[in-house]
């Protein structure tokens, strides 16, 4: 019997496989190469987990179509994927990015800023091909691609303003509220639409796969968050605790605020603005502490595992139609790697 | 009869007013506001001369449409060049836009950046609304704007990346590849194929309009150049002599290094690299005079004028099929007046 490790290591693994070869159709062999192609076609070689890609092409599968009508779908998703993350590290001046020099600092900003505009610009036709294939579902295509790429610019929206704005008083309920524009739409909810609508030629009732999706993405983005806060650089490849210094709202974070002393609290709020004389390991270092103490990391670990468990719930009902049950098993687990309840041992860890 | 000043300003009015109207429909009433939305409705407010959704709708209604089909494309179309221009001004480090602060100097870089993409994901959702009302060309709608965007990005990497590597060496044909890309295929060409297709319901040949669009956005393009040398602040809106700050490579400054003194040479390259002590008008001033000396001002006239006799000449052959003749003749009109040789008195005259 194949465990869900076992499942889900080869599955992804195909997966893998097809996107690249599609990837690199998707990138064309033109001028300008310095100024844009090359640093396109750097950005994708450093491999992400690839996990929207095959949440579309399993959702396609399960729903009855071939993984190959919705692998232009899957590659138009990972290009986005990387758009937004480019912009994001500007927006973030982040260090590090999949174990390398994140983009504008690699290569300036204004030509790091138009490479995302082009890696978006790239998912637009890699859509467009998929939808010249297929004109039954076609027009809906770029409703699904629209409403993606809003909801998520509005997520980001409400993190940046937080943080432009000093505001410390964000609530849980902001946060999934945040989490569900900037990570779940596009990670895991249209992955799943996608994926179904396609493989479904249109039959499916893709906004029963919204909570689904929903639960998943937040179990996955609070994860990651507290990946983020772990020692174990080797295997992460962005800067661990960047997102203290960076000032980003987390479910540890909002514990944190919400259960420390008032004096805490103001030392809190001062490390993560950047005021006071500490250096980022230090400022990172006495933060992460403070979680310890209060039973915040924990509490992060619950939330992840409170989601996991509610998209795992969800998904007899957010695939009742679909006819291949062997892809609706790799999809569940799927929910478990990415919730960090399994380690698939043939794929690259990093984000 | 009618002059085609007064064509311009009635026809020119009359669709500003339609696309306004279809604008604030496009523009969410939602949260995040003071993040998201607010910016986007205070950046589409600083009203733009509207040209490009304008030669939308006159294509539409040229090709045999009503304005009302093709209203939601010309608003992605304006959504679009609102995107471009947060971006652009970010990639520049520009102070002004249409006479106000540049986005990101009165909201910072990573809010302006974020709407940036807002304004781009708004462009699509509107498109894609026009896709699902006319389902026989719904498919290619995504196709063009993929092609637009991409191509875009396309010109901005050649521009961007000549000024990172200090390359003096542009020629006029650079300069043309360049112009294509970031100016004629979103503001000329791209209008008029969206128009057509929907005007014709798919018939026209959309290929007989990329010349024609070329012509008139190099035309426009090298004007705009000019007006940024000008020193009538009131009437230009962007910083003027931004272009020589910024490093731009243009018409009249490829001329002067092609014509100048090797000392000259020099000195120019100096001046619009940042290298002296000079401040930014003293810089400006020196350029222009040298450009005056040397007759780069007259020669970039010369092409702009060159490029709108090349557009007026390809009309024929473009709108060959369009049976709406009135509309041609504004489009007529319209090149006559993006070229500066007649000026519309009700139309605002910000960029």
């Amino acid at each position: 019997m194949t465990t869900p490790g076992e499942l889900v290591a080869r599955v992804l693994t195909e997966d893998q496989a097809l996107v690249r070869g599609a990837m690199r159709r998707a990138i064309p062999d033109a001028e300008p190469r310095r100024y844009l192609y090359d640093l396109v076609e750097a950005y994708q070689a450093r491999a992400g987990k690839g996990f929207r890609a095959s949440l579309c092409l399993a959702a396609c599968r399960a729903f009855g179509g071939r993984a190959e009508d919705a692998v232009d779908a899957a590659v138009a998703l990972e290009l986005l994927h990387s758009a937004f993350l480019v912009h994001d590290d500007i927006e973030d001046d982040s260090k590090l990015r999949r174990g390398q020099p994140a983009l504008h600092r690699s290569h300036g900003l204004p030509l790091a800023l138009n490479t995302g505009d082009g890696l978006c610009a790239l998912a637009m036709m890699a859509l467009a091909r998929c939808s010249g294939r297929q004109p039954e579902v076609g027009a809906n295509l770029l409703a699904e691609l629209a409403h993606l790429f809003r909801r998520t610019v509005e997520g980001q929206a409400w993190e940046l303003g937080w943080i432009a704005d000093r505001n410390f008083s964000v609530s849980e309920a902001d946060y999934f509220t945040m989490v569900l524009g900037k990570t779940c739409w596009y990670s895991t909810i249209h992955p799943c639409r996608l994926g179904a609508l396609i493989g479904s030629r249109g039959r499916a009732t893709l906004d029963r796969l919204v909570p689904f999706g929903f639960y998943l993405g937040v179990a996955f983005q609070v994860r990651d968050d507290l990946d983020n806060l772990a020692l174990d650089t080797d295997c992460y490849g962005k800067d661990i605790g960047g997102d203290i210094i960076e000032g980003k709202r987390t479910i540890p974070l909002i514990h944190l605020l919400t259960h420390c002393s008032p004096e805490e609290r103001q030392e809190v709020t001062g490390l993560i603005s950047g005021i006071g004389r500490e250096r980022s390991e230090e400022r990172i270092g006495r933060v992460v502490d403070l979680m310890r103490q209060h039973g915040s990391l924990a509490h992060g670990r619950d939330v992840a595992d409170s989601f996991a468990q509610l998209a795992l719930g969800e998904m007899p009902r957010a695939f009742a139609d679909a006819p291949n049950r062997s892809d609706v098993d790799y999809i569940s687990s799927l929910v478990l790697y990415l919730c960090g309840a399994l380690r698939a041992p043939a794929t690259p860890s990093a984000a």
